[in-house]
């Protein structure tokens, strides 16, 4: 590894727009999309509903903002949502289900990527007046916080069925839902259909400057629009972005590729002697490093970076390294070298 | 046991008024609250105060709208509160730290009747736009759902520590603060001392037909006033009820007995020859038995009910009996052999 | 007036429960209203329920509470309801409607004590994006604000076809509910009958030391128990307030008798000669005096104060004064004479 | 004007990025800006700044979530935020200063463009438990709703002295911030200086497809950050919209153009022959036409939508026309003389 370079695993939220992604971007015609006259917006909402299996899809500018308006769709305030202990939702969206949907967190372990559907089941609340009723609950998949495994589609249809039985929508947290949709080897339509909405981005491993999804039925998307416009997210002539998401679409089958480095990536990695570093499983395009050593992962993280290797420490021991667009074989090859080099340096 | 006897085991909420206190009630002098100018009211407030070692006290008409109120004045909407997942705040008061505070509730284990130190302090947020703040610690004692556990000093203490450390406010949910107290054998000051705020009922064991208290320093009750009013807990000549407040405080001692009565009637218990029900360890006033019968605990309250003898089933298999003002030792005999007849008629 | 004596005119709130309302009080049959077992609360519930003509009633510790109360029952956040701008829900309620129950609240002239119908038409918004969509009208009868002016049938029959035809629930606050009844010389269930749920309080001219009722059709009610349970309303044994309640209800009928002392007020007010000293018309319970003078309307309340004339100052040129159950003609002679002496010496 | 020509006067917001400023676009260096990476983003959000005079600034997606970011840092719910009847924030934001920030909105007349600073100075709540505690004020220049209308210096140092003196912060929603600052004739950071925060818009006159900026102290744009992401506006690579926010700054003198053209277009329709229609009083890029005939605004709007004259209606007898970047001479003599020829032709 040449002395001057970074290899930046941190997310894959960090990757750049290509030339023909910008030239799509440059190109695109557009309209005033809170008057709901842009084409290219319109093309792709419509795309992908299609691909989704869904009647309806709606642009946001983040992944977060289309999570929060299912939930504000979904629920009243007052109503308790069920979701995992280290979803996205729960540990990453600044609060937004309690603070812009006044809604209490009923949290499950999901350690596994996803809750245990009995005690999805044991949560739903009965009629109390002393309870928030229950009103949503939330899956995550892949699901980050627990290393960007997949959840298994028997397990959603369980929580699936639950939901339908107590009449209880279900949302998908998907971020990364088409690395799902790969590693699961199912079609999206297959995997969305046990949802009564879909969040997915276009940004992330799929390579979009900014843009997600949001997936639902035609009235559900409706009332979407609304919430959107509430929290701010009614955009004039974004078409500009959502050509770049079009062009997103194109690179789904490519997150093979993102998978297949991400394992190598371990494999090499597990090779180092440092009784100190672990290697989680790899389902996706996260490695999960376990780092037992003294100092901590953030002190590890450091050395990393000092010597251009870019990761997030996301806990007292543990570290996270992510595959995408902009890093190649030569690339792991090189993140796995510097890292051998540090083995031992560090206690 | 008389045939239409019946025996209301259900909570120390049912107590009714007796004699003296309804004397006290219908003489007291009052005046309107709102405007501060109900002597009785003040009275009972600087006597809570003082028994508690706080700078101020506030009368309230329920021990939700105090813990509420706390919550409200303690906190920012958009922050995260944490919490026992067994706590009467998240499980009871209809999701109000949500739905009235805006702030995510972050659970932690409370099987006990507290959270261990060690997840608390894990669970307190660092600085990240992704996270919620964490805006306040919220404990219970003795603690409702863990079985009328009472909470040991050394464990509070801990907990305060962390809490002044990283400069969170610490509230205690004392809705059976003085069982505490008598089981704890320490004095109301000592415990409270531990705490920012403290909510404690003049209902429940002390008898008061409604009536609970929030203390805290002099600014803190003073928010805590504005925060009543929008709630509509701004109540005009509510003497009358602060009278029997007063006369409430006197029956602190006498919680010794509900104990002593609720050991008695657990070990009577424990005696049945039942292989289905077991007796929980008894801390206070609370009995709690675990019925692992097929029928489960819904089916045998109903049975027990049938026969006059009321309880509530807090769960699929375990039913809450709880000592109180209104029964003595006669009742829980009769309660036991009641329960001893049903033994074995159930599966 | 001998020396010390205090003649109170601030508000009608002020008033303290006679022997008799007392001995109501601490011979009330009382349980749990929490679970619904107080039978007094049941029996005043069901008597104001019949009075209005509704179908249901329950029981607040306020009139803010049950106002607030419905408000959360009737709208879902992020509507907008239209009320006036000098309605007690607007100016005196803390912001309850916005912070409660995160409404836009719509305000309209009611310096007559109720909007004009145009207006109320003209504001309720189309459907679009853009709009907080008008989710509910709120009337106050008598207006607190507006003098203790009462509002005419013909206007509120007006605004009740607006809220009909557009789908929209109406709400009356009737803080003073029994004095609009008494000027208007119509049942209660008549001036109720516009409106889908009607607040009145049991304490003020009433009498009762605490206590207001929210009446509506069962499902309402049935919603607002669950509302007022989030607010920290659900309150015991609480019969022991019910039961002034109870005896409050017979005093509607001299009502009559405050607003025949308020006009005799009016009338000897009017007769002093004091050129900065105007008084408004009177219609029920209160006298508006509007004082010119320079030194305006809070230093001459403090002047009044000085001789044991008690009133409120509700505004840089307006004092209020609010006859009640607790004063009689010779307090009314004794407070015009008393200002009399005032007249010429504040300039 | 040929048969099948459109000319769309609707909004400003309609304009499309000319390739020019797409060229900026697809070649803009881009990072990932929720880790604050993106140099274009900070380039843009530093000129701002500095032209405004501000400490910093920050880049949102819309002028709505820009102006509730604001109202999110200043205030906390409960308060009362002072604002014009008429002004976007109370009217065109779906009410989400109610609904996100909890405030009640007091509303003061604003025909002229401004809240008269008397008005606004006795709208400001003194202490009391009653009252929801006065927050924020927020101004609006140029005045959309009524009509474009420009707010002079003079007024708004007297309302910024008020808040001043009351400690209360001052909020501009700029979303035509330039157009004031181009027709009065003064530098943006004089204009801006009066206030606490100031919102601009990019987007409509200035051209760019998608972007408002927030701008104030240091302190308050770092709450601003973390309010944005809880909305869901923290966006990745987003320096493709920045880069055209750079070029539209470049348009900022072109506004007197569009001022211009209103003016003319204003002049011609004055001399039509046509009783019923009236021309207000131009001030910036807006013309608002008052149609006094029976048929109405919105019937009026649909036959001049025939013959491709597009309009907004806003309000029964009210049309609104916009000039901005993609309407020149020809479209303005194109425009008046269509409407001409519906002289008449409707009642």
């Amino acid at each position: 590894m040449s002395e001057n370079q970074v290899i930046d695993l941190r997310s894959d939220t960090i990757t750049r727009p290509d030339e023909e992604m910008r030239k799509a971007m440059a190109g695109a015609e557009v309209g005033d999309d809170v008057y709901r006259e842009d084409p290219t917006v319109l093309e792709l909402e419509e795309k992908v509903a299609e691909i989704l299996g869904k009647e309806a899809a709606l642009y946001f500018p983040s992944g977060t903002m289309a999570n929060q308006t299912a939930i504000l769709v979904h629920t009243e305030p007052g109503q308790e949502v069920i979701l995992g202990k280290k979803s996205h939702i729960f540990y990453y969206e600044a609060g937004g289900a309690a603070r812009l949907s006044g809604l209490q967190t009923r949290t499950l372990d999901d350690e596994s990527g996803c809750p245990d559907p009995d005690d999805v089941e044991k949560a739903i609340r009965g009629e109390d007046i002393h309870y928030p009723p229950t009103g949503l609950i939330c899956l995550e998949n892949t699901h980050n916080r627990a290393g960007g495994r997949v959840v298994k589609p028997e397990i959603i249809e369980k929580i699936s069925s639950i939901a339908s039985e107590k009449d209880l929508p279900l949302h998908l947290d998907g971020a990364r839902f088409f690395n799902a949709v790969q590693a699961l080897e199912c079609s999206p339509a297959d995997l969305a259909g046990y949802f009564d909405s879909v969040m997915c981005c276009l940004s992330k491993g799929l390579g979009a400057p900014v843009g997600s999804m949001l997936a639902g039925e035609e009235e559900f998307i409706e009332k979407a629009i609304a919430k959107r416009k509430l929290l701010g997210g009614g955009m004039r002539q974004v078409g500009v972005l959502a050509a770049a998401g079009l062009k997103a679409l194109e690179n789904v089958d490519r997150l093979a590729e993102d998978h297949r480095l991400a394992s190598e990536l371990a494999e090499k990695i597990d090779r180092i002697d440092w009784p100190e570093l672990e290697v989680d499983e790899v389902n996706t395009n996260f490695v999960i490093l376990k780092y037992e050593g003294e100092a901590g992962a953030e002190a590890l993280r450091s050395r990393m970076e000092n010597i251009g290797l870019l990761a997030n420490a996301i806990g007292p021991s543990r570290i996270r390294l992510v595959t995408h667009l902009d890093v190649d074989e030569q690339a792991i090859e090189d993140f796995a070298a510097g890292l051998k080099q540090l083995a031992g340096t560090i206690s």
